[in-house]
């Protein structure tokens, strides 16, 4: 069997410097891992520019089809703009290619919005399934959890976050091989009484659902503890919070820098440490757990953060190759119609 | 003259064993500066349990007046509950004693709902506050920024957010000297269509508004870039945000020190970095950044962490007789009454 994976390379802050490169990285991974499968994939973009980064890479031209496309979508422009331009897109025509069968999942750097809506109106969602989420890995101090939705959905209803609950467990589960995960609800305070209606309502839900290992609240700063395998929130709190986490890796990591460059001896002692150190940085690296699904959508499509380098394409590939493999889709519709 | 410092001893997760050093701490740290004005601290809670921990401490001993108290707020109560109670808590009476114009300022680790609750009905709110707000200070590659509100609020109109900008640009202008602070809106994205209805009118506010110096939206990975001087949030939000910040450098801390106790050339290498480290780590410890205000009150009133150790504790007592010298509420009252 041969996997095929779309990629938008003109989606995101950079296109086919980073995008392509990224590809042959996956690919690289991919053959390294001696996988059964076979692995292709389907470039929709610009094709002389496309051809110019495939000029030396004799392999990963084999393992390629391009797909011209004059039209590619901007971070600013709106969802429904890109929605009427449709399949004169590189990201609209990547996606619909899920849809026709001819790729096993979609991935893009492209906004998110528009990535989203043109998921919807070509691929579409299951049966039942309010709205698609988006999660994300976080690193702890006990591995990784997942958090959902990071900015799908601006406003949730319960009802919504219990799903998000649902299909965040078998994400888990396809990804990491946890069988019941722990799930929280992000909330400012852990007595019952906190936060929003919503949540309140959505406590009361999850309580009530025989497939959910419901553990109650949990605060920002327990995110990284591990103390739960899902965190389930709305997606506006979900997008700050991620990010939030982000950025402080950054501030950190940043003033590491200035620390070992401080002094002569500071700087002597990172050369020393500088191999068990990087272990560390890896570890809050975002680009180690770039890629993220929409789940609740009837095939795969993987939304790579905007700003990703090849290291974060090639990871957003893994996991479409990954979510394919795992027969992701499937999973979650099986699940959904069982608790339904 | 003499600034009277009300404490509530008994609040937080530690009470007397933490609070009396961090008063302690406090007083040692204010006349080691050489200040033009004497201090006193009101001491409320069990006479007995605060004798004892001032049995040793002949100077602080003179600085303190004990109020016994016989009840405390433990963290689990509703705060209509410690409402009822009032005066005869050492909370209720401690921020009564603002109020009576017996102290300057109160300091509490107690939970913030209940704490809130009793400032607004002894001390009271300037007219024309729509609510109180607390914001904080958050650690930058720059310096220090301020976002608010961090829980006192978990739903925020647009007029509040209003109010919480122009109350935050006075409280750092306070605080840091900062005259004309850049004011920006969390939010899941900068472009203009993105976030929830209220960001999205609270940015059209903001911008129709002579006094501040807006600068547009602010994605949570920007929080720590010190691009923005005031980040204006929801407490739902910011509370998640800010604990968020701080669970992410209680991990990477513990990433470091594993990485650091690695091999025996980390372990040499930690040793030869551990002086420029250490500056480093004071940057993101939140103990340094502890105390807030609610900001609107006709007094001052400062929230410690729950958690607060002495250090922490002394540095909220530390913002309490900086906002008493600087009499932040008048301050406040006057550039509202300005704007309205």
């Amino acid at each position: 069997m041969t996997i095929t994976i779309s990629v938008d390379v003109m989606g995101g802050d950079y296109g086919p410097p980073k995008i392509i490169p990224g590809v042959k990285l996956a690919l690289d991974f991919y053959l390294s891992e001696n996988h059964h499968h076979n692995i292709h994939f389907l470039l929709f973009g610009d094709e002389n520019k496309i051809r110019s980064y495939l000029k030396f890479e004799t392999l990963l031209y084999k393992h390629c089809t391009i797909v011209h496309k004059d039209l590619s979508v901007s971070n600013n422009e709106k969802p429904a703009q890109i929605v009427r331009l449709g399949v004169k897109t590189s990201l609209g025509s990547a996606v619909k290619a899920v849809a026709t069968g001819d790729a096993h999942a979609v991935v893009s750097c492209a906004n998110t919005g528009a990535f989203m809506a043109l998921s919807k109106i070509y691929i579409k969602t299951f049966k039942g399934v309010l709205r698609p989420a988006i999660p994300a890995f976080i690193p702890t101090t006990k591995g990784l959890s997942l958090m959902l939705d990071l900015g799908a959905n601006i406003k949730c209803s319960p009802q919504m976050l219990l799903q998000f609950a649902l299909m965040g467990a078998i994400y888990i589960n396809a990804y990491l091989g946890i069988k019941k995960p722990t799930i929280g609800i992000l909330n400012i305070g852990i007595e019952e009484m906190k936060g929003t209606e919503a949540v309140q309502e959505a406590a009361q839900l999850f309580k009530a659902h025989k497939s959910i290992n419901y553990k109650g609240f949990i605060e920002g700063n327990k995110i990284a503890t591990g103390e739960m395998d899902v965190i389930v929130t709305d997606g506006f709190t979900g997008n700050i919070a991620l990010k939030t986490l982000q950025g402080t890796a950054t501030l950190i990591t940043h003033l590491l820098k200035d620390a070992f460059s401080n002094t002569f001896l500071s700087k002597l002692g990172y050369l020393l440490c500088k191999k068990s150190l990087s272990k560390a940085y890896k570890i809050v690296d975002k680009r180690y757990y770039n890629g993220a699904p929409f789940l609740g959508l009837r095939g795969i499509a993987i939304k790579s953060h905007g700003d990703s380098d090849a290291v974060g394409v090639a990871n957003a590939i893994k996991v479409a190759i990954e979510m394919a493999k795992n027969k992701l889709p499937e999973r979650i519709e099986k699940q959904l119609m069982m608790d339904t």
